[in-house]
Parts: structure tokens; C-alpha cells; sequence
């Protein structure tokens, strides 16, 4: 069988794409891919959840492509295999599998299908916490009307953002906070110091505005170092947003040492990374002790957050539930990426999204 | 002595400014304005709340200019008034006062201070509705990690935002709606058909980006009546802002013949103008049927809202003690809005934001 990147298959001739999700797909999208690739076999196998691994192996053996949000075969069980579609943006959770690790299978995230509902996550939390939207919804609760006075919230004017990881998602973050009068900063990995290297790369969802240019931050900084982090940490940050992936470059990354920089402007902390991205015994300590203003963690660590682990309790933090990429409209993003990877391997062009094994992600 | 618009008076000799205001002015914009205004007399009066009437009228005598909130002296107190310099966005709290009403004293609101902070406000209450920050929060206090589906998060994309009052503050809307992939459209009092006519007039923050040429709205609406009115409620909005002036036109414009219209969509009311827009016992009527998804309301009819009234307990409804405005910044903006109309008034300028006293704002 041709790998992705051989010649054109306009049909999709000897093709089986194995639809592994707790939702099937809506029948238009089944018609409108019937109706492209007359050729294609479709099976849709029904995950009672995200864990499921309880199905018949079979169903793997003749798959050429696999859309799934974290159930993986070995290369024995799909030996046809040329394509994984990856329902996640991060590829952290499989990249230990023997699949990733022993196989050549081109493995696609779906990378910018989150950037519009985790953007509005960061800004929805960040302007709860700056607008008391918390004490105000207790106040409510009781029916009290209470009087403040008009110094007591900080609107985002002039109040500077930094993004760890320009991705997508930190793109859309930079849209949102430019919008209301932020200045914004971005950290990434490799120094991108062309317009070409700032260049938005991969899917993005129609509608949001983002930064596809590069051209919202007012300085760039990069660096794999604790002192690069540490030299853009410094940077006066009124808010911090991990957007990255899980790396061993990235675990523990803000810890006590972090968190020191941070006390000089008492940066917020907003997390829709990975939990372990973050120290959490240090985060604790940085919130029990006013180093930073607050955070809201859609990630924590451990997940689930036990009932009585002390990060609940600490002072000016909101923590959500690993929601923040949810969304009514997430399954057809999903689809639409991989509608983007049928057509790349029927045109035998490369695929978008792909996970560079190197990097893992 | 000259009215605004008379010729130039470069020192502002024979002028003298009186604050009245619950905080004192900064030293550095004080000595700024008596170096560029050597001639002016300032004299700052403390005003223990907004509300307190009780000083020696004698302050007022020999005033020019006044900056204040709501406390107006009466013309034969100021008989050589030229200048209201008011710290409010409307003009409703003091149309009434005989002041304004027999005198051609010019009248400024502060129009244009409040979007960057009001626009904020309505997304953040919007999202937290939207992504459900009320409920993760009574969760978190119990410790609870509730795992939900994807599917119970709509973000913003697609969605239509209708704003009630195309000026300063829904245009800071209109944009951060727009950046989230929002569709826009605006409704204001007199047609705008033409470039010049859309484009904004008055102070502005520096920093938000707004819609100062008025570009973001795909369509515009206007017109004085219900029926204009009611034809654009049912343009599909998901969500509604009121960003209007209180005056007789708008008074209880919000009733429910509008609910009726809106229950289509079950448009989302966000309420950041004063509470009599709306009629109060129709929105609790509309909130507990269902015929709206929900509410955020920063003003309410009465107000203060007594603990025991119903609307507190209506179901979907985010209320805050009508501090949408509050802003640390709140003051300088003021006196950056006062400092451009003494300009204007040393230049023999008219002034800015000037209150229109045929329409009330």
C-alpha cells in the first residue's frame, strides 16, 4: 500500500477508515465522504467511552486509516495501517504506545480544532477572576446587593500577557487579550525569528480571528532552558497561559523557582496545558502565599483531583474539570480535519497535523 | 464670560475648575494642568459618597468648570458655570436637575471611559454562562471533579450577537464578539447608512480595539419604534446587549412582546444600561418559562435589589451590584476626558461628549 505522500488515489481504492468514537458520525458527513471517495470503506465501531478497549480485534485488520481519540492497535492487529487521525490535540497520550514508538504510521493531531473554546475558557476565567465574578455569584446566592467601590477591579488595559507555547490555541488567547488592551508576548520552543517561521501552520477553524500571521506579539522569546523560561517569566507578566504540550522538556516546568520570578508582578496563572506542566505542591505554596495573584487550572495533577486535595482550597484559584475543550461542535472539527487528510491522502500530498516523533507533538 | 466654543483663552484666565469627587485628583495631572493652564484656579472638594450633598454652596460661586458624578448646583449657585464635566457615561441621573433643564450650561458625560471594563463584563459573564464557570465553581467548593461531556459547551463561534446601542461601549462588544467568530449586528436610535455616520465620535481608550470606522456589524438597524425594534430582536440573536441611554424611548423596551420574539432563539439578555430597560416581572416571567436560555444583568428595576425579590432566584441569570463600570483606571479616564475638554475650551473648541439635550445623552 502507498504510505502518505505517494501518488494520487482519487477514489481511495483499497481503503478502510475505521471511525473509533462515542459518537457516530452525522450521516451527511458519511454521504458527502461516500460521495468523494466512492471507493473508501467506512465502519463506525461505538466506544461506550474514550477507555474503551473492550472490542473485537478484527475490527482492526483491514483498516488503512483509524480515527480515535486514544484507543491504538499494535502493528500487528492493523498491519494495513497508513494513517492515524487523533481526535486530541496533543499526542502525549500515545506516544508511548508501540504503534508510535515502532512504526512509521503517520500520526495527526487535531491541532486548532481548540483554539476557539479554550480561548474563550482563558479570557472566561481570567475575567471572572478580575471582575469577581465568583464573590459576586456568592452574593447573589444570599440576595445581597453590595456596594464596592469602583477601584476595586483591574480591567485588561495595558496589562500584559505572556503565552508559553504560540500555538493555535496561544494564538487565539493573543486575539482575544490584544482585543481588550493587552500587550502580549509569545514563548516558543524554536526561535522563530522570520515572518515565514511566525506563520500559523496546520488547521484552523473558521470564524475566530487568532493571529495566523504572528504578527500580535511585541517581542518573541524561545528557548528549551529553565533560563530562557526564567528570562521570559521576568517579563513583567500580568498573565501567564500555558498552552503547550506534555514533553519531558515541558513536565514540571513552573515550579517554586518559577513561581519566584512570577511573585514580582504576581503573574495569574491560567493552565490548559496539562496538569504536570505545573509543580503542584509549589503552585499551592505560590497561591497560600500571595506570590501570584490567582490561577484557574483546567489541568491538574494528579486528574481526577481527589476530594480532599488542598489545591481545591487554595486561595484565588478556580479550577474546572478538563473541560475547557469542550464544545457542541468539537466531533465535526474532528471530522473536518480528517475530511482534510482524506483528501491530502488522495491527492497523495503530505498530511496536516502530523506528529513529528522527534518533538512528540 | 465666553462660552465653550468662544474665542481662544490659551492660560484659561478667569477660570476656575471645581471637583467634586469622592477621591482626590493625582498630583502629577494637577500640576500638569497648572502648567498648561497657569490661569486656572483648581479647587478640589471631597465628597464623602456620590450621593453626599452636604458642603457649603459657597464652593460653587465663582466655578466655571465642574466635574462631577451627580451632585449639580442650581444656576443661581454657579452663576458663572460654563462647564459640566460629568465622571458618568449617561446624562439620565441629572436631566431633571433645573440646572440642565433651564440653562445652556454645556454638559459632558464621560462617554467612552467605560468600554474597555463593560466589555469585559459582558463577555465574561456571557462565557461563564456559556461555559458553565457557575456550577464548576459550586463543585469545586465541595471538592468535586464531575466529569461532563463535550458536548454540553457551546462556544462562540457561529453565533449572533444583537447590540442594543451601537456607541462606545457595544462596538468594545462588537469586537470581542467578533474576535471569537462571532456575527454582529447593530441597532441604534437614527439610520446609519453612510461611512462618515458610522464612524465613532468622542473619547476613546486608548488600547481596546472597538469598532472605531464601525466596520464589524454585517447589518445595521434603527429606528424609534416597537415594530423597528421587534424586527430586530427577530434577526436570530443568541445573545442580546443593551448598551442604550436610559431616556423615555427606552424606558421598559424590553417587555414580553420582545420576549415572545426572542424566545425563538432563546436569545441570551445581557443588560449593562439601566435596569428600567427592561420590565422586570416580564424577564423573571421569560427566565423561569425558559423562553430565554438566560441573563446577565449589572443593572436591575429597583435597585438596589432587595434581598428578598424574585429575581435573584430566577434560574440562569448571572447578577452583578452594577459594578460593570468599576475600573481602577476609572479616574484617570475621567480626567483624561476633563483635560481634553479644557483644551478644547483654552482653544476655543467645542467639546467633546456634550450632552444633546433634545435626546437626552
Amino acid at each position: 500500500m502507498e504510505a502518505m505522500g505517494s501518488p494520487a488515489n482519487p477514489t481511495l481504492k483499497g481503503h478502510k477508515l475505521l471511525l473509533t468514537q462515542t459518537y457516530p458520525p452525522p450521516l451527511q458527513w458519511l454521504e458527502k465522504t461516500k460521495k468523494n471517495y466512492p471507493d473508501l470503506e467506512v465502519v463506525y465501531h461505538h466506544l461506550k467511552s474514550l477507555w474503551d478497549y473492550d472490542f473485537d480485534l478484527e475490527t482492526y485488520k483491514d483498516a488503512t486509516c483509524i480515527c480515535t481519540f486514544l484507543v491504538m492497535p499494535t502493528r500487528q492487529q492493523a498491519p494495513k495501517l497508513q494513517l492515524i487521525q487523533l481526535s486530541s490535540a496533543g499526542a502525549n497520550h500515545v506516544i508511548d504506545t508501540p504503534l508510535f514508538k515502532d512504526s512509521d504510521v503517520t500520526v495527526c493531531t487535531s491541532n486548532g480544532i481548540h483554539p476557539p473554546q479554550i480561548g474563550e475558557w482563558v479570557i472566561a476565567t481570567f475575567l471572572a477572576f478580575q471582575h469577581h465574578i465568583p464573590r459576586h455569584l456568592d452574593n447573589q446566592k444570599e440576595g445581597n446587593w453590595v456596594h464596592t467601590t469602583a477601584t476595586d477591579v483591574e480591567d485588561s488595559v495595558g496589562l500584559r500577557m505572556g503565552i508559553l507555547g504560540y500555538g493555535a490555541i496561544g494564538r487565539q488567547c493573543a486575539c482575544l487579550a490584544s482585543a481588550m488592551g493587552m500587550d502580549v508576548l509569545a514563548y516558543t520552543l524554536r526561535e522563530r525569528s522570520t515572518a515565514e517561521s511566525r506563520r500559523e501552520k496546520g488547521y484552523r477553524v473558521p470564524g475566530p480571528k487568532g493571529d495566523p500571521e504572528g504578527l500580535i506579539p511585541s517581542a518573541w522569546f524561545s528557548g528549551a532552558t529553565k533560563e530562557d523560561l526564567n528570562h521570559f517569566l521576568a517579563q513583567d507578566l500580568d498573565i501567564l497561559v500555558i498552552c503547550l504540550p506534555l514533553t519531558p522538556l515541558t513536565h514540571h516546568m513552573i515550579a517554586a523557582p518559577q513561581f519566584e520570578i512570577m511573585s514580582k508582578k504576581k503573574t495569574f496563572l491560567s493552565n490548559i496545558g496539562r496538569g504536570p506542566h505545573v509543580k503542584t505542591d509549589d503552585l499551592i505554596v505560590a497561591l497560600e502565599s500571595g506570590q501570584i495573584r490567582g490561577a484557574a487550572l483546567d489541568v491538574t495533577d494528579p486528574e481526577p483531583l481527589p476530594k480532599d486535595h488542598p489545591l481545591w482550597k487554595a486561595p484565588n484559584v478556580i479550577i474546572t474539570p478538563h473541560v475547557a475543550a469542550h464544545s457542541r461542535q468539537y466531533q465535526t472539527r474532528v471530522l473536518d480535519v480528517l475530511e482534510m487528510n482524506l483528501a491530502r491522502l488522495s491527492e497523495g500530498k503530505p498530511a496536516i497535523n502530523k506528529v513529528d516523533r522527534e518533538v512528540g507533538y
